[in-house]
């Protein structure tokens, strides 16, 4: 069984060109296979802005209005997906650009109104991944990149968390490959105390990011992360590393680097 | 050999949601292989003026700054490419949406700067079409829908003009294909008098383009289209068709419906 690796990058990286830059060099050096799946960064917010179109968020989540599907189809599907095509690129890489829509990779569900209307939110299943043309694009030697775009089947784009892409990519794909899910953002890893860049915990089971949960250890804004790495994790992918992007290397090389969840 | 149509669907079209619909709808049941190849309408002028960018025009031609590059790789390769992908797809066809960066299909040269700086403008020869992987792309199944965007293979993203890429993909395919190109548009073809809707010509040979030229039966916004048209005819694609938007399943069976150029 071949390794496949799937990297996904986080907003932060995106928003500062040295830092991405550097990182997509890096990715570059990763022997075997390959998916990269990033998220939008501040621009879609700042176009947002700048064209007047009200951010309504409810709980840390944006709704995403018909206005709003549209800036984030050109700022993630468009502007950063084929910049990171272009420069991936030159970088010798043969990236192929998708969104959900591309070669029907990734079909999702309108996500169901209940307390509250997400709007064009799409919600994926392992189900959804249609991996044989995407086995085969990895077997010609491309690259897939994925932008957090999906659709319904039916002609409509939605906008999907890019975290869950990666994680519900890894567990679909986990059954043709040795699949090893990396999620690269600004901090070194899983913290055990929020303002200590270095107190990174090496390694979290399930049993033991349970009891971290009922200890308050997990901040906020990590907890969705980890749900999708550890859903990945029941269905099939052997572990999944939580780094810093200047460790991407090292995390592939099973050097030290990050956080590692193991079931 | 087996028979490749290479449609070209213009501005005005995409700009009208039922007209849009209308021609997917055509598109989808074209037997046998095909590409599209997509300009990006009035959305991205409109977006350009509503983020306050000045678009300049020398002679007709936009010239693409830093900004407007951004504007246009968000229109042409986010919004409007996966919108089509995503309409197609609903239709059954399986469409992969790609930018020239994507697989390196369509790699060009940043226009030199002689009297005029049109920007990040790149200019496209049949050696810049990578065409292995886009014939693999057909043979699997798929539908190559393209956007308006190449890149110079050393990262950077460069604006081309959507009837050159179809004509320059025609040339390049031909080797592998019997390719018809098609540019469908608002008009029933190639018009004898501008103001008169049914004064299409029929056919028209080179030699026949230079006496309407010298007369001056063609207007100023076709020539361009005729000229891509008949370098794609000298790199030995049989045969043009310049037609409305309706008529493309007409022009796809052979039967009667717009202008069609030839040698």
């Amino acid at each position: 069984v071949k390794k496949l690796y799937i990297i996904k990058i986080g907003g932060n990286i995106i928003d500062d060109a040295n830092a991405l830059d550097k990182f997509l060099s890096d990715f570059s050096n990763i022997k075997g296979l390959k998916i990269l799946v990033h998220g939008g960064g501040k621009i879609a917010t700042e176009l947002a802005k700048k064209l007047g179109i009200a951010q309504t968020l409810v709980g840390g989540r944006r709704i995403t209005d018909a206005e709003t599907l549209k800036v984030t189809a050109m700022v993630y599907a468009g502007l950063v997906n084929k910049q990171i095509v272009a420069l991936l690129q030159s970088h010798g890489v043969n990236a192929l650009g998708l969104c959900g829509a591309d070669a029907n990779a990734i079909q999702s569900d309108k996500r169901n109104v209940k307390d509250v209307d997400y709007g064009f939110v799409g919600d994926i299943t392992p189900s959804g991944i249609h991996s044989d043309l995407l086995s085969a694009f990895l077997e010609m030697g491309l690259v897939p990149v994925f932008s957090a775009i999906t659709h319904n089947g039916k002609g409509q784009l939605l906008n999907t968390n890019a975290d869950t892409i990666a994680a519900t990519l890894a567990a679909a794909l986990s059954k043709n490959y040795t699949v090893q899910l990396n999620y690269c953002f600004e901090k070194k890893g899983v913290l055990e105390h929020i303002d200590q860049e270095d107190s990174v915990i090496k390694t979290i089971t399930q049993a033991q990011y349970r009891q971290l949960l009922l200890a308050g250890i997990i901040s906020k804004g990590m907890i969705p992360k980890l749900d999708n790495a550890f859903e990945a994790i029941q269905k099939g992918v052997p572990y999944v590393v939580i780094s810093h992007a200047d460790d991407l290397i090292n995390t592939t090389k099973n050097e030290h680097g990050g956080t590692t969840l193991v079931a």
